[in-house]
Protein backbone atom coordinates (compact mmCIF):
# COMPACT_ATOMS: atom_id res chain seq x y z
CA UNK A 1 0.00 0.00 0.00
CA UNK A 2 2.92 2.76 1.06
CA UNK A 3 4.31 1.69 -2.48
CA UNK A 4 1.53 2.24 -4.11
CA UNK A 5 1.05 5.98 -2.61
CA UNK A 6 4.57 6.55 -3.60
CA UNK A 7 4.29 6.08 -7.02
CA UNK A 8 0.94 8.30 -6.72
CA UNK A 9 2.86 10.95 -5.38
CA UNK A 10 5.48 10.44 -7.97
CA UNK A 11 2.87 10.32 -10.51
CA UNK A 12 1.55 14.31 -9.56
CA UNK A 13 4.71 14.98 -9.32
CA UNK A 14 5.32 14.11 -12.58
CA UNK A 15 1.56 16.10 -13.41
CA UNK A 16 3.44 19.56 -11.71
CA UNK A 17 6.10 19.09 -14.50
CA UNK A 18 3.68 19.48 -17.30
CA UNK A 19 1.79 21.82 -15.85
CA UNK A 20 5.03 23.80 -15.55
CA UNK A 21 5.85 23.10 -18.77
CA UNK A 22 2.27 24.22 -20.69
CA UNK A 23 3.01 27.67 -19.22
CA UNK A 24 6.72 27.94 -20.76
CA UNK A 25 5.09 26.97 -24.09
CA UNK A 26 1.89 29.69 -23.35
CA UNK A 27 4.81 32.18 -22.36
CA UNK A 28 6.76 31.80 -25.27
CA UNK A 29 2.97 31.68 -28.01
CA UNK A 30 1.99 35.05 -26.03
CA UNK A 31 5.36 36.88 -26.71
CA UNK A 32 5.98 35.60 -29.74
CA UNK A 33 2.38 36.70 -30.98
CA UNK A 34 2.48 40.08 -29.66
CA UNK A 35 6.07 40.78 -31.48
CA UNK A 36 4.06 39.16 -34.25
CA UNK A 37 1.21 41.56 -33.90
CA UNK A 38 3.66 44.69 -33.43
CA UNK A 39 6.10 44.09 -36.16
CA UNK A 40 3.82 42.73 -38.86
CA UNK A 41 6.29 39.76 -38.85
CA UNK A 42 4.29 36.68 -40.66
CA UNK A 43 6.34 33.80 -39.99
CA UNK A 44 6.66 34.32 -36.11
CA UNK A 45 3.00 34.42 -36.46
CA UNK A 46 2.69 31.09 -38.33
CA UNK A 47 5.15 29.68 -35.83
CA UNK A 48 2.42 31.06 -32.65
CA UNK A 49 -0.10 28.78 -35.18
CA UNK A 50 1.28 26.04 -35.85
CA UNK A 51 2.58 25.52 -32.34
CA UNK A 52 -0.17 25.72 -30.33
CA UNK A 53 -0.87 21.91 -31.41
CA UNK A 54 2.15 21.18 -29.27
CA UNK A 55 0.01 22.90 -26.04
CA UNK A 56 -3.02 20.94 -27.22
CA UNK A 57 -1.01 17.79 -27.24
CA UNK A 58 1.05 18.35 -23.61
CA UNK A 59 -3.24 18.47 -22.56
CA UNK A 60 -4.14 15.77 -23.82
CA UNK A 61 -1.37 13.85 -22.19
CA UNK A 62 -1.92 15.71 -18.84
CA UNK A 63 -5.46 14.22 -19.80
CA UNK A 64 -4.83 10.52 -19.94
CA UNK A 65 -2.20 10.90 -17.42
CA UNK A 66 -4.34 11.96 -14.96
CA UNK A 67 -7.11 9.56 -15.80
CA UNK A 68 -4.99 6.49 -15.77
CA UNK A 69 -3.60 7.88 -12.50
CA UNK A 70 -7.09 7.96 -10.98
CA UNK A 71 -8.50 4.75 -12.69
CA UNK A 72 -5.48 2.86 -10.98
CA UNK A 73 -4.40 4.36 -8.13
CA UNK A 74 -7.93 4.80 -5.94
CA UNK A 75 -6.40 7.68 -4.91
CA UNK A 76 -7.91 9.28 -1.22
CA UNK A 77 -10.17 12.33 -1.43
CA UNK A 78 -7.59 14.89 -1.22
CA UNK A 79 -5.47 13.21 -3.90
CA UNK A 80 -8.81 13.33 -6.15
CA UNK A 81 -8.99 16.96 -5.47
CA UNK A 82 -5.35 17.50 -6.93
CA UNK A 83 -6.18 15.73 -10.08
CA UNK A 84 -9.02 17.11 -10.77
CA UNK A 85 -7.96 20.31 -10.15
CA UNK A 86 -4.47 19.77 -12.56
CA UNK A 87 -6.92 19.09 -14.92
CA UNK A 88 -8.40 21.93 -14.78
CA UNK A 89 -5.27 23.92 -14.69
CA UNK A 90 -4.05 22.16 -17.99
CA UNK A 91 -7.46 23.24 -19.48
CA UNK A 92 -6.98 26.67 -18.60
CA UNK A 93 -3.54 26.76 -19.69
CA UNK A 94 -4.29 25.33 -23.28
CA UNK A 95 -7.10 28.12 -23.54
CA UNK A 96 -4.42 30.62 -23.24
CA UNK A 97 -2.63 28.75 -25.86
CA UNK A 98 -5.65 29.47 -28.48
CA UNK A 99 -5.94 33.18 -27.69
CA UNK A 100 -1.92 33.78 -28.37
CA UNK A 101 -2.86 31.84 -31.62
CA UNK A 102 -6.09 34.34 -32.00
CA UNK A 103 -3.28 37.54 -31.37
CA UNK A 104 -1.42 35.80 -34.14
CA UNK A 105 -4.46 34.73 -36.80
CA UNK A 106 -5.02 38.85 -36.68
CA UNK A 107 -1.02 39.72 -36.76
CA UNK A 108 -1.47 36.96 -40.03
CA UNK A 109 -4.38 38.54 -41.03
CA UNK A 110 -3.54 42.12 -41.81
CA UNK A 111 0.31 41.22 -43.08
CA UNK A 112 2.24 42.87 -44.51
CA UNK A 113 -0.08 45.75 -42.67
CA UNK A 114 0.44 45.75 -38.96
CA UNK A 115 -2.81 45.61 -37.01
CA UNK A 116 -2.05 48.67 -34.78
CA UNK A 117 -1.72 51.54 -35.49
CA UNK A 118 1.50 53.76 -33.83
CA UNK A 119 -0.97 55.05 -31.37
CA UNK A 120 -1.23 52.00 -29.56
CA UNK A 121 1.56 50.62 -30.13
CA UNK A 122 2.62 51.05 -26.57
CA UNK A 123 -0.09 49.50 -24.75
CA UNK A 124 -0.42 46.12 -26.80
CA UNK A 125 3.48 45.92 -26.02
CA UNK A 126 2.35 46.42 -22.47
CA UNK A 127 -0.50 44.11 -22.39
CA UNK A 128 1.66 41.62 -23.92
CA UNK A 129 4.63 41.86 -21.27
CA UNK A 130 1.59 41.50 -18.70
CA UNK A 131 0.47 38.52 -19.95
CA UNK A 132 4.21 36.70 -19.81
CA UNK A 133 4.65 38.41 -16.54
CA UNK A 134 1.55 36.81 -15.45
CA UNK A 135 2.06 33.28 -16.70
CA UNK A 136 5.67 33.12 -15.76
CA UNK A 137 4.61 33.87 -12.18
CA UNK A 138 1.45 31.33 -12.22
CA UNK A 139 4.93 28.70 -13.93
CA UNK A 140 6.69 30.09 -10.17
CA UNK A 141 3.42 29.20 -8.21
CA UNK A 142 2.48 25.39 -9.60
CA UNK A 143 6.25 24.71 -9.19
CA UNK A 144 6.88 26.04 -5.68
CA UNK A 145 3.40 25.54 -4.24
CA UNK A 146 3.82 29.29 -3.68
CA UNK A 147 0.72 30.66 -1.85
CA UNK A 148 1.84 33.88 -1.83
CA UNK A 149 3.29 34.73 -5.14
CA UNK A 150 -0.50 33.70 -6.53
CA UNK A 151 -1.77 36.80 -4.44
CA UNK A 152 0.73 39.28 -6.55
CA UNK A 153 -1.29 38.09 -9.70
CA UNK A 154 -3.95 39.81 -8.74
CA UNK A 155 -2.19 43.58 -9.38
CA UNK A 156 -0.50 42.16 -12.56
CA UNK A 157 -4.60 41.48 -13.51
CA UNK A 158 -5.39 44.79 -12.54
CA UNK A 159 -3.16 46.29 -14.79
CA UNK A 160 -4.10 44.72 -17.44
CA UNK A 161 -7.73 45.90 -17.04
CA UNK A 162 -6.56 49.10 -16.94
CA UNK A 163 -4.82 49.03 -20.65
CA UNK A 164 -7.80 47.07 -21.43
CA UNK A 165 -10.10 50.17 -20.47
CA UNK A 166 -6.87 52.63 -22.07
CA UNK A 167 -7.36 50.33 -25.52
CA UNK A 168 -11.19 51.27 -25.88
CA UNK A 169 -10.52 54.75 -24.62
CA UNK A 170 -8.35 55.65 -27.43
CA UNK A 171 -10.78 54.38 -29.59
CA UNK A 172 -13.56 56.15 -29.33
CA UNK A 173 -11.44 60.00 -28.69
CA UNK A 174 -11.86 62.02 -31.67
CA UNK A 175 -8.85 61.16 -32.70
CA UNK A 176 -9.57 58.11 -34.17
CA UNK A 177 -8.97 58.36 -37.73
CA UNK A 178 -8.27 54.78 -38.41
CA UNK A 179 -11.57 53.55 -39.10
CA UNK A 180 -13.58 50.68 -38.15
CA UNK A 181 -11.43 47.32 -39.49
CA UNK A 182 -8.58 48.81 -36.74
CA UNK A 183 -10.89 48.97 -34.23
CA UNK A 184 -12.43 45.63 -34.92
CA UNK A 185 -8.89 44.18 -34.43
CA UNK A 186 -8.07 46.13 -31.60
CA UNK A 187 -11.24 44.83 -29.75
CA UNK A 188 -10.88 41.06 -30.49
CA UNK A 189 -7.31 41.95 -29.75
CA UNK A 190 -7.63 43.30 -26.26
CA UNK A 191 -10.30 40.67 -25.45
CA UNK A 192 -7.76 37.87 -26.34
CA UNK A 193 -5.01 39.60 -23.50
CA UNK A 194 -7.76 40.10 -20.98
CA UNK A 195 -9.03 36.77 -21.24
CA UNK A 196 -5.39 34.91 -21.53
CA UNK A 197 -4.46 37.23 -17.64
CA UNK A 198 -7.71 35.84 -16.30
CA UNK A 199 -7.35 32.25 -17.07
CA UNK A 200 -3.47 32.76 -15.74
CA UNK A 201 -4.86 34.21 -12.54
CA UNK A 202 -7.84 31.19 -12.36
CA UNK A 203 -4.42 28.52 -12.40
CA UNK A 204 -2.51 30.27 -9.80
CA UNK A 205 -6.01 30.88 -7.52
CA UNK A 206 -6.31 26.67 -7.87
CA UNK A 207 -2.43 26.74 -6.91
CA UNK A 208 -4.37 28.70 -3.59
CA UNK A 209 -6.35 26.11 -3.75
CA UNK A 210 -4.73 22.72 -3.82
CA UNK A 211 -1.94 24.29 -1.17
CA UNK A 212 -4.43 25.30 1.55
CA UNK A 213 -7.73 24.76 0.46
CA UNK A 214 -9.23 27.79 -0.02
CA UNK A 215 -10.58 29.44 -3.12
CA UNK A 216 -9.43 33.00 -3.64
CA UNK A 217 -12.42 35.46 -4.34
CA UNK A 218 -12.98 34.88 -7.81
CA UNK A 219 -12.63 38.80 -9.71
CA UNK A 220 -15.35 38.75 -12.24
CA UNK A 221 -14.85 38.24 -15.76
CA UNK A 222 -15.36 42.03 -17.13
CA UNK B 1 -20.94 -3.46 -2.60
CA UNK B 2 -24.18 -3.55 -4.95
CA UNK B 3 -25.52 -1.40 -2.41
CA UNK B 4 -22.80 1.13 -2.68
CA UNK B 5 -22.76 1.05 -6.79
CA UNK B 6 -26.68 1.43 -6.78
CA UNK B 7 -25.91 4.41 -4.56
CA UNK B 8 -23.38 6.00 -7.10
CA UNK B 9 -25.61 5.77 -9.81
CA UNK B 10 -28.46 6.68 -7.77
CA UNK B 11 -25.91 10.11 -7.25
CA UNK B 12 -25.00 10.31 -11.07
CA UNK B 13 -28.27 10.81 -11.97
CA UNK B 14 -28.62 13.53 -9.98
CA UNK B 15 -25.74 15.14 -11.77
CA UNK B 16 -27.78 14.82 -15.15
CA UNK B 17 -30.48 16.76 -13.55
CA UNK B 18 -28.31 19.21 -12.42
CA UNK B 19 -26.64 19.75 -15.92
CA UNK B 20 -30.34 19.67 -17.23
CA UNK B 21 -31.58 22.28 -15.01
CA UNK B 22 -28.30 24.60 -15.69
CA UNK B 23 -29.02 24.33 -19.39
CA UNK B 24 -32.66 25.58 -18.91
CA UNK B 25 -31.24 28.70 -16.82
CA UNK B 26 -28.43 29.45 -19.36
CA UNK B 27 -31.54 29.34 -22.28
CA UNK B 28 -33.45 31.52 -20.47
CA UNK B 29 -30.39 33.91 -19.59
CA UNK B 30 -29.66 34.11 -23.60
CA UNK B 31 -32.97 34.18 -24.94
CA UNK B 32 -33.51 37.19 -22.13
CA UNK B 33 -30.09 39.17 -22.80
CA UNK B 34 -31.08 38.93 -26.78
CA UNK B 35 -34.01 40.74 -25.96
CA UNK B 36 -32.70 43.16 -23.82
CA UNK B 37 -30.40 43.89 -26.27
CA UNK B 38 -32.82 44.82 -29.05
CA UNK B 39 -35.62 46.66 -26.90
CA UNK B 40 -32.90 48.28 -24.88
CA UNK B 41 -34.68 46.76 -22.05
CA UNK B 42 -33.05 47.87 -19.05
CA UNK B 43 -34.86 45.74 -16.24
CA UNK B 44 -34.45 42.39 -18.22
CA UNK B 45 -30.63 43.00 -18.82
CA UNK B 46 -30.55 43.68 -14.92
CA UNK B 47 -32.54 40.25 -14.51
CA UNK B 48 -29.90 37.91 -16.50
CA UNK B 49 -26.91 40.10 -14.67
CA UNK B 50 -28.29 39.21 -11.17
CA UNK B 51 -29.64 35.94 -11.93
CA UNK B 52 -26.17 34.62 -13.25
CA UNK B 53 -24.97 34.03 -9.18
CA UNK B 54 -28.01 31.32 -9.41
CA UNK B 55 -26.22 29.55 -12.30
CA UNK B 56 -22.68 29.85 -10.37
CA UNK B 57 -24.55 28.88 -7.37
CA UNK B 58 -25.63 25.60 -9.63
CA UNK B 59 -22.26 24.99 -10.45
CA UNK B 60 -20.39 24.72 -6.99
CA UNK B 61 -23.13 22.61 -5.97
CA UNK B 62 -22.44 20.04 -9.03
CA UNK B 63 -18.63 20.48 -8.12
CA UNK B 64 -18.85 20.19 -4.28
CA UNK B 65 -21.58 17.26 -5.20
CA UNK B 66 -19.11 15.28 -7.30
CA UNK B 67 -16.37 15.90 -5.20
CA UNK B 68 -18.21 14.35 -2.37
CA UNK B 69 -19.32 11.27 -4.92
CA UNK B 70 -15.69 10.55 -5.79
CA UNK B 71 -14.13 11.22 -2.28
CA UNK B 72 -16.94 8.39 -0.68
CA UNK B 73 -17.74 5.90 -3.40
CA UNK B 74 -14.44 5.05 -4.89
CA UNK B 75 -16.08 4.34 -7.92
CA UNK B 76 -14.58 2.26 -10.84
CA UNK B 77 -12.45 3.88 -13.85
CA UNK B 78 -15.60 4.28 -16.52
CA UNK B 79 -17.36 6.13 -13.53
CA UNK B 80 -14.39 8.61 -12.96
CA UNK B 81 -14.50 9.61 -16.34
CA UNK B 82 -18.30 10.22 -16.05
CA UNK B 83 -17.83 12.36 -12.89
CA UNK B 84 -15.02 14.12 -14.32
CA UNK B 85 -16.90 14.95 -17.91
CA UNK B 86 -19.78 16.20 -15.99
CA UNK B 87 -17.62 18.50 -14.33
CA UNK B 88 -16.52 19.96 -17.14
CA UNK B 89 -19.85 19.93 -18.60
CA UNK B 90 -20.71 21.95 -15.59
CA UNK B 91 -17.79 24.59 -15.87
CA UNK B 92 -18.99 24.99 -19.78
CA UNK B 93 -22.88 25.69 -18.80
CA UNK B 94 -21.37 27.91 -16.18
CA UNK B 95 -19.25 29.91 -18.96
CA UNK B 96 -22.79 30.25 -20.70
CA UNK B 97 -24.08 31.66 -18.00
CA UNK B 98 -21.45 34.51 -18.21
CA UNK B 99 -21.28 35.02 -21.46
CA UNK B 100 -25.24 35.74 -21.45
CA UNK B 101 -24.53 38.19 -19.02
CA UNK B 102 -21.62 40.06 -20.75
CA UNK B 103 -24.55 40.58 -23.84
CA UNK B 104 -26.99 41.85 -20.89
CA UNK B 105 -23.99 44.27 -19.83
CA UNK B 106 -23.85 45.48 -23.32
CA UNK B 107 -27.56 45.90 -22.98
CA UNK B 108 -27.27 48.01 -20.00
CA UNK B 109 -24.50 50.27 -20.86
CA UNK B 110 -26.29 51.05 -23.88
CA UNK B 111 -29.67 52.01 -22.60
CA UNK B 112 -31.62 53.80 -23.62
CA UNK B 113 -30.44 52.97 -26.68
CA UNK B 114 -29.78 50.00 -28.67
CA UNK B 115 -26.81 49.09 -29.17
CA UNK B 116 -27.83 47.31 -31.92
CA UNK B 117 -28.33 49.52 -35.13
CA UNK B 118 -31.53 48.53 -37.52
CA UNK B 119 -29.02 46.66 -40.07
CA UNK B 120 -28.23 44.34 -37.74
CA UNK B 121 -31.37 43.30 -35.70
CA UNK B 122 -32.15 40.26 -37.89
CA UNK B 123 -28.91 39.16 -38.00
CA UNK B 124 -28.40 39.44 -33.46
CA UNK B 125 -31.86 37.87 -33.41
CA UNK B 126 -30.84 35.22 -35.45
CA UNK B 127 -27.95 34.66 -33.59
CA UNK B 128 -29.94 34.63 -30.31
CA UNK B 129 -32.03 32.13 -31.84
CA UNK B 130 -29.55 29.71 -32.46
CA UNK B 131 -27.99 30.22 -29.76
CA UNK B 132 -31.27 29.09 -27.83
CA UNK B 133 -31.55 26.28 -30.10
CA UNK B 134 -28.09 24.56 -29.04
CA UNK B 135 -28.26 24.57 -25.77
CA UNK B 136 -32.10 23.22 -25.91
CA UNK B 137 -30.63 20.23 -28.19
CA UNK B 138 -27.71 20.22 -25.51
CA UNK B 139 -29.83 19.48 -22.95
CA UNK B 140 -31.62 16.84 -24.96
CA UNK B 141 -28.57 15.27 -25.78
CA UNK B 142 -27.89 15.22 -22.02
CA UNK B 143 -31.49 14.53 -20.54
CA UNK B 144 -31.64 11.30 -23.12
CA UNK B 145 -27.77 10.17 -23.65
CA UNK B 146 -28.59 11.48 -27.31
CA UNK B 147 -26.02 10.91 -29.74
CA UNK B 148 -27.30 11.53 -32.60
CA UNK B 149 -29.00 14.64 -31.85
CA UNK B 150 -25.54 15.58 -30.48
CA UNK B 151 -24.33 15.43 -33.84
CA UNK B 152 -26.98 17.88 -35.41
CA UNK B 153 -25.46 20.56 -33.02
CA UNK B 154 -22.60 20.89 -35.33
CA UNK B 155 -25.05 22.67 -38.19
CA UNK B 156 -26.04 24.83 -35.37
CA UNK B 157 -23.06 25.82 -34.98
CA UNK B 158 -21.79 26.41 -38.54
CA UNK B 159 -24.62 28.84 -39.03
CA UNK B 160 -23.84 30.55 -36.08
CA UNK B 161 -20.13 31.09 -37.82
CA UNK B 162 -21.78 32.42 -41.01
CA UNK B 163 -24.00 34.94 -38.59
CA UNK B 164 -20.57 35.74 -36.77
CA UNK B 165 -18.74 36.64 -40.83
CA UNK B 166 -21.86 38.35 -41.59
CA UNK B 167 -21.84 40.91 -38.78
CA UNK B 168 -18.14 41.80 -39.68
CA UNK B 169 -18.81 42.12 -43.62
CA UNK B 170 -21.77 44.63 -42.25
CA UNK B 171 -19.32 46.39 -40.38
CA UNK B 172 -16.90 46.84 -42.84
CA UNK B 173 -19.21 47.77 -45.53
CA UNK B 174 -19.21 51.58 -46.96
CA UNK B 175 -22.65 51.77 -45.86
CA UNK B 176 -21.78 51.62 -42.22
CA UNK B 177 -22.87 55.12 -40.99
CA UNK B 178 -22.79 53.82 -37.18
CA UNK B 179 -18.93 54.78 -36.56
CA UNK B 180 -16.83 53.58 -34.01
CA UNK B 181 -19.14 52.64 -30.69
CA UNK B 182 -21.23 50.79 -31.55
CA UNK B 183 -18.82 48.38 -33.84
CA UNK B 184 -16.97 47.69 -31.26
CA UNK B 185 -20.18 46.40 -29.17
CA UNK B 186 -21.45 44.37 -32.03
CA UNK B 187 -17.73 42.97 -32.37
CA UNK B 188 -17.88 42.19 -28.67
CA UNK B 189 -21.10 40.80 -28.95
CA UNK B 190 -21.03 38.45 -31.88
CA UNK B 191 -17.74 36.88 -30.14
CA UNK B 192 -19.87 36.47 -27.14
CA UNK B 193 -22.69 34.65 -29.17
CA UNK B 194 -20.05 32.34 -31.04
CA UNK B 195 -18.16 31.27 -28.08
CA UNK B 196 -21.69 30.46 -26.22
CA UNK B 197 -22.35 28.54 -28.84
CA UNK B 198 -18.90 26.79 -29.12
CA UNK B 199 -19.07 25.81 -25.37
CA UNK B 200 -22.97 24.20 -25.64
CA UNK B 201 -21.34 21.99 -28.97
CA UNK B 202 -18.44 21.04 -26.36
CA UNK B 203 -21.26 19.65 -23.91
CA UNK B 204 -23.19 17.88 -26.27
CA UNK B 205 -19.51 16.18 -27.51
CA UNK B 206 -18.80 15.61 -23.84
CA UNK B 207 -22.31 13.20 -23.88
CA UNK B 208 -21.03 11.42 -27.10
CA UNK B 209 -17.56 10.83 -25.55
CA UNK B 210 -19.69 9.75 -21.74
CA UNK B 211 -22.16 7.03 -24.26
CA UNK B 212 -19.73 6.09 -27.07
CA UNK B 213 -15.84 6.43 -25.52
CA UNK B 214 -14.94 8.66 -28.40
CA UNK B 215 -14.78 11.92 -28.62
CA UNK B 216 -15.73 13.98 -32.08
CA UNK B 217 -13.43 15.91 -33.87
CA UNK B 218 -13.81 19.40 -32.41
CA UNK B 219 -14.05 22.41 -34.02
CA UNK B 220 -11.55 24.84 -33.81
CA UNK B 221 -12.09 28.26 -31.84
CA UNK B 222 -12.56 30.50 -34.81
Amino acid sequence: MSRMRDAFHDELNALTQRLVQMTHLVRSAISRATTALLDADLQLAESVISQDAEIDRLYKELEAAIFELMATQQPVAVDLRTAITALRMGGDLERMGDLAEHVAKIARMRHPDSAIPPELRDTILEMGQIAERLVTKTGSCIANQDVDLAKELDDDDDAMDRLHRRLFRVLLSKNWTHGIEPAIDITLTGRYYERYADHAVRVAHDVVYLVTGDRPEVASDS
